[in-house]
């Protein structure tokens, strides 16, 4: 007797749902059942929708933030942004965090990672010269070093300064200091002695 | 000054994904992102998936569990299955965890529901007619009554066993009780008097 199972299709559904991030065996099997249960538009929908992202989605070739194909991004291709601005962060998923808090009007660049030997990545595989390039197009221009505040962004963040101190720049760091919110009971001692060290008058 | 945005493809993923049971605008977010991280091809392999599972899935036209377009499922189309024994389910879904305790041989046949008149669901939009067909094709057979024990579970095989009396059938329903590994305290009050109900001798 054999057993009854799923066709082959739905089992390569499951499997395809699987590789997504936190989604399981018993998720990926979840959602595939909905899609059977919702009829064949909404499995069409998300399948259109994948396959457009994936032809029409590029980078941007300045800034290397998510751009239309061979398009620059919103904020490269908006001539009210101030261009003297320039905030590098690692990733492009870290450019809308930084424009949700609404105060922000330069532009950015996307470096693609931090420099971290352990993980094989050195500072060849980031976007500098593109960097550099941009740097130069706009002299006294003030470069915020947005990486993370971990060892890894930490030295990133030195090497940057360095590799830009021979052009006309000022490189600057977010503030590391208390989360906004957050009482002292719950912060660890690096982010209490930093924001010791970066106190203000009031 | 124009807000930093993702491509319209970007968003309009992050929409269709948003779409799945359990998934919020936060989780659409960030599978999105992942699968622009991937590459293209990690978004073409679950678009392909999506589509082939859109194209080719059906129901069996026996027992209505997903299978290939106009063929019978793999228990259905299985001749070492015994035909004498009927489990009826609610949904497809109900299928595979009876299946998976690997004691059931029989065959299966998917209602499509439960009798549920506050949500306008009535007996003629079950697969009752194909249900008394199977029936009358194998005479003497057993129709175990696999539907939920909720209430309109219960009315539902109430109302199966009426109509399927006129035939040459036994109807049987699943033995309510404990639930393995369960300790009494877990167990709620109907679920007690049921397991009372139905002890049996050792």
């Amino acid at each position: 007797m054999k057993a009854q199972e799923y066709p082959a299709a739905v089992l390569e559904m499951i499997a395809a749902l699987k590789r997504m991030p936190g989604i399981g065996s018993r998720g990926a099997e979840r959602l595939a059942l909905w899609f059977l249960q919702q009829g064949r538009n909404e499995a069409r929908t998300l399948a259109g929708a994948l396959t457009r992202a994936a032809d029409n989605v590029g980078r941007c070739p300045e800034c290397g933030f998510f751009a239309d194909n061979g398009c620059l991004c919103t904020a490269c291709g908006d001539p009210a942004r101030d261009a003297q601005l320039l905030c590098v962060v690692e990733q492009p998923t870290d450019v809308l965090p930084i424009e949700r808090c609404g105060t922000y009007r330069g532009l950015y660049h996307c470096l693609g990672g931090k420099i971290s030997p352990l993980d094989g990545i050195m500072p060849e595989d980031l976007a500098l010269d593109k960097l550099t390039e941009r740097v130069k197009a706009h002299p006294g221009c003030e470069v915020i070093l947005a990486v993370g505040s971990d060892v890894e962004g930490e030295a990133t963040a030195l090497y940057l300064a360095e590799q830009l101190a021979s052009f006309d720049c000022r490189c600057t760091r977010l503030a590391q200091g208390m989360p906004a919110g957050a009482g002292l009971g719950h912060a660890d001692a690096v982010t209490l002695m930093r924001a010791l060290d970066g106190r203000r008058m009031l």
